[in-house]
């Protein structure tokens, strides 16, 4: 098996040079973010996820999860990498020091995550569903659940779960049918099937804490009448110890065509009517807390999207370097080379590595607006990057997770015929990354999200913002220095034009004809997708071009930047160009058949 | 499940009116193609695809084939799957009448052959490497040979298998190391180990007959010294009858993403030095009568993209009518509806539709090449159509499996949720059709194979010769009636305009610069494919608009042909224009990258 090594110098490179991680260290709050913390992080990040995480990856797979009697075993040796995971103190990481976090910007947690993804997608499910379950918490419980469930959470101690999706509730999550019957106590009785609930059931920790959607008797139909319900496996003493065990159990585990290791269960709760949850805030306001967690999740999801595709490259690199076959194409020895000297096997290769750069370094932008959003001193500026990550993370979520079914299979496609066998492990990154466009929001919906509410809402205000940035970005790059900074100049130009006419036209369509406009909505997620990756890539260009001027730096690493991104200029940015017209004049069949004519 | 039903009137349509079965019927020795016979077989065989192939597949996936001391258990239902399909006479239908065969054409065994890729992809490995052995020992093979393997493997009494790749001879086929030593009495002694040989062991037939690529000890190196031999598994007499086991064996089955149902093996030849083997034509010319069967195996493969990608379409159709969620975007009707109603779940089942009938039509159109290559009484139209499919057949293999990919993951997609769940099926055709860009050489390879071989050795006159019929097509359905026609013949012009700019710019660049034709070859192929997919659209949209004056035609199937054709022109046609400046320009990073700034 390949191992996995954190791309450190790139994520490095990327924070600082490319999304600004230095100006968030100068927010208050995060005055611990010096440059040698950040390496320190990274390094120790970087050990955890190559020695712990990553060998567990494919027994992970092969094993999966298993449930008997109600009880869930995860794969050989899982259990002992979480405990030295949370050991580390890698749980706490972003979370607020008041209930134990460690209080890091999420411009540098997420590079960490990043790392559990790429070296162990199904691990890092568990610590990524447990952070939303905080932030929830945080956000929206009260001193009491804090103490009692939140502290052990950030810890790691124990671990959270979100429970929203029910059988007939899934993107329509108004549908949800779990009652919540007020006990006169305080408590509530839950009862009702929760399924694809990820590490719903697990070995890893003592106890874990639900947080379910349910209905009261007395809620209004639909969105607004659903709450927010804290339902442990182990009711907690007040002195935090644990009671007796609440009724629910784990009911079954899905058979998946990826991501075996994360038990995805379907959960019962209240089978014997004895079901004991707590709401969360007020009634009636669940739908509204999950919007606390819900960018952030989403972010979560598309950096899996990276991660998995990184993972990809790596694999498919050593391969390519080590895989000898066939003749040069030119020259005349007749002599077998490796494959990576192949003209296809080397735009294959840069294809992913250009696509997973550009899309890296979106996913940490999306990170740089949230910590501004929530820590910058100036109201403006909160306001600002509030929109700007508002707009970037359904962008971030779909586009990143496509790029991540696409690049695996890519890497797959890199093994000729040892890409199709499984013991290679290239084929488990292309299962397990097409969970990502899926869950927490289809791209589908992501891309409605997009269009209606974070374009046409505002009047496509955030969305011009962005592409006058990106377009002096732009112009600036085409004046060079040198023919790979002129050429993504050039093509960012065209493609930041084509995503303005494509604005333009849907702000005017999602008045006339929302049809029209969700008709149009991936694709234009996608053409703004791959013209921010060129934007971010033009910069880091610009950046390498910058530090070439010292005769210290790691001028092969800066070169292998200019050609990387002059790869994505000359062939990534310009699929652009076929996307307008299927936005733009697409939608008039979209709708013009009758069912039965399918 | 979702049942699979053979598409038979699009097949029909698409025979008859994009790509003139009726012509092909007019050839010598192909008489007995009437309209009845047409009928009455794409009928019987989308029975036996439908109610006992079909059926299958998922145990097969569930299943696998399993190895037990050598011998290969096929999974339950299979063996008595294929002795009905020898029943029928199926095993027969394009092969010579002089051993037994049917002698019907390929434009109508292609559909047939379809049908069991769509059903059980897996199975339909089975017949189809036969086929290729078939081949090879018709065109090949001494009047003995004919009479002791070949007729038993037309009737399917017995398999035929094609064994070429080796562990270090995968694309590079010239580096086969098996040996093959002459005996004196006109057999050879066969020994070495070969890999991914599909249903090399199995439990279908007595007796399994191996056509093995090997080298005689006198042979040159390379390419040039390669031969065939016949290797049976069990010996045969001279009545007919079977002798000796020989001396060759299972030596295991591979672990793989998909098509678990057919049985990957590595072959082991001559452990004990007692593996007998026949040659076939003379030595040293194996390369050169693989070449034989490759463009129609190759077009089988594309086929299977196809295949795949319809039996995905039909499984995400099924499901969108029946899962109910969400309301309807417009309208005040607060209820949720069958998702099929939602913009984006239409845009991708058209997105299936439009591009599963023109890579179909595509398909068709090769084996109408093939056959008028064959069979056409004119010796200018031969060379015509041999020309012809030549140019096709790297198109058709590596496009239409690139889309059963893509296809089959936006088939996922539409489920949601349950498309990542095993059991609801949407994950197998995912998986299974992710060998078929891989297998048969791979895309790349195709794509060299187009620019150098098809495209750059002839000039390009195929190429602008096919064009020139494109932009006739074009031209006309530009002029409508109706607005479809005429932006189908816009996009096509547009589209057939990119393709003529990137083959004038190979032609040039192919000659200075191989690396950079090369660097370009898969996105010229994909381009290349889109443009005549939309090519045979337009045919299909303009014979619909022909017959819609028949007030007793299927309209409603009529005009489904239209609205898909124009989505097609609308959403897949401008994808085209986004490839020509990284055909054209693209080349410039891809070998800019020293190996260790990977």
């Amino acid at each position: 098996m390949i191992p996995y090594n954190a791309p450190i110098q790139d994520m490095r490179f990327t924070l600082n040079h490319v999304v600004g991680l230095p100006k968030v260290a100068e927010l208050p709050g995060f005055d611990a973010v010096t440059p040698d913390l950040v390496d320190a992080v990274l390094e120790e990040a970087g050990k955890l996820a190559r020695d712990v995480l990553a060998p567990l990856n494919w027994v992970g797979d092969q094993e999966g999860a298993t449930l008997e009697n109600g009880v869930v075993r995860t794969a050989t040796g899982f259990r002992d990498a979480y405990l030295k995971y949370v050991e580390g103190g890698w749980n706490s990481v972003p979370f607020s020091p008041d209930y134990g976090g460690q209080g890091l910007p999420w411009t540098l947690a997420l590079p960490i995550q990043e790392m559990w993804q790429s070296a162990n997608m199904s691990f890092s499910l568990c610590p990524m569903l447990n952070q939303g379950a905080v932030e929830l918490l945080t956000a929206h419980g009260s001193e009491e659940q804090k103490r009692l469930y939140l502290e052990k959470m950030i810890t790691g101690e124990w671990t959270g779960t979100m429970n929203l999706t029910e059988p007939q509730a899934g993107s329509d999550v108004g549908a949800v049918r779990t009652k919540a019957v007020p006990q006169g106590d305080g408590s509530y009785r839950i009862s009702g099937q929760k399924i694809y609930i990820t590490f719903g059931e697990h070995d890893f920790t003592d106890n874990i804490i639900h947080l379910v959607l349910a209905r009261t008797p007395t809620a209004p139909a639909g969105i607004k009448g659903i709450s927010l319900f804290v339902v442990p496996k182990f009711l907690v003493n007040a002195d935090g110890s644990l009671g007796d065990r609440n009724d629910l159990r784990c009911a079954g585990l899905e058979h998946k065509l990826g991501i075996h290791a994360s038990p995805t269960a379907v959960m019962a709760y209240g089978d014997n009517d004895a079901c004991v949850g707590y709401l969360v805030g007020e009634e009636n306001r669940g739908i509204e807390y999950m919007f606390t967690m819900m960018n952030n999740a989403r972010l979560g999801v598309g950096m899996q999207g990276v991660a998995i595709a990184e993972r990809a490259y790596q694999q498919a690199r050593d391969y390519a370097k080590g895989r000898v076959q066939s003749r040069a194409l030119t020259g005349k020895d007749p002599n077998p080379v490796a494959i990576i000297n192949h003209p296809d096997v080397r735009r294959m290769l840069l294809s992913m590595k250009s696509q997973v750069e550009a899309a890296r370094a979106l996913a940490y932008l999306t990170a740089f607006a949230l910590d501004n959003a929530h820590n910058n001193p100036d109201a403006e500026a909160r306001k600002h990057y509030a929109g700007l990550n508002d707009l970037l993370t359904p962008i971030c979520k779909a586009w990143c997770t496509d790029l991540g079914v696409e690049l695996t299979s890519i890497g797959v496609q890199v093994h000729g015929g040892m890409g199709f066998i499984e013991e290679t492990g290239a084929a488990q990154h292309f299962r397990d990354a097409r969970i990502a466009p899926i869950y927490e929001g289809t791209n589908g919906i992501q891309a409605n999200d997009l269009v209606f509410r974070k374009v046409i809402r505002d009047g496509g205000a955030a969305a011009f913002a962005l592409l006058a940035d990106i377009k002096n970005v732009a112009a600036q790059a085409k004046d060079g220095p040198g023919d790979d900074l002129a050429t993504i100049g050039t093509n960012l130009q065209a493609a930041a034009h084509a995503v303005e006419q494509a604005t333009t036209w849907l702000l005017e369509a999602g008045k006339a004809d929302p049809v029209a406009a969700a008709s149009g909505a991936v694709n234009y997620l996608r053409m703004f997708g791959v013209t921010i990756g060129g934007y971010l890539t033009a910069k880091g260009m610009m950046a390498a071009v910058e530090q070439q001027r010292d005769p210290s730096a790691d001028h092969k690493f800066l070169d292998a930047k200019l050609v990387t991104g002059r790869f994505y200029a000359d062939q990534v940015l310009p699929t652009t160009l076929g996307l307008l017209k299927p936005i733009v004049e697409g939608h008039r069949s979209v709708m013009a058949l009758a069912e039965d004519q399918f």
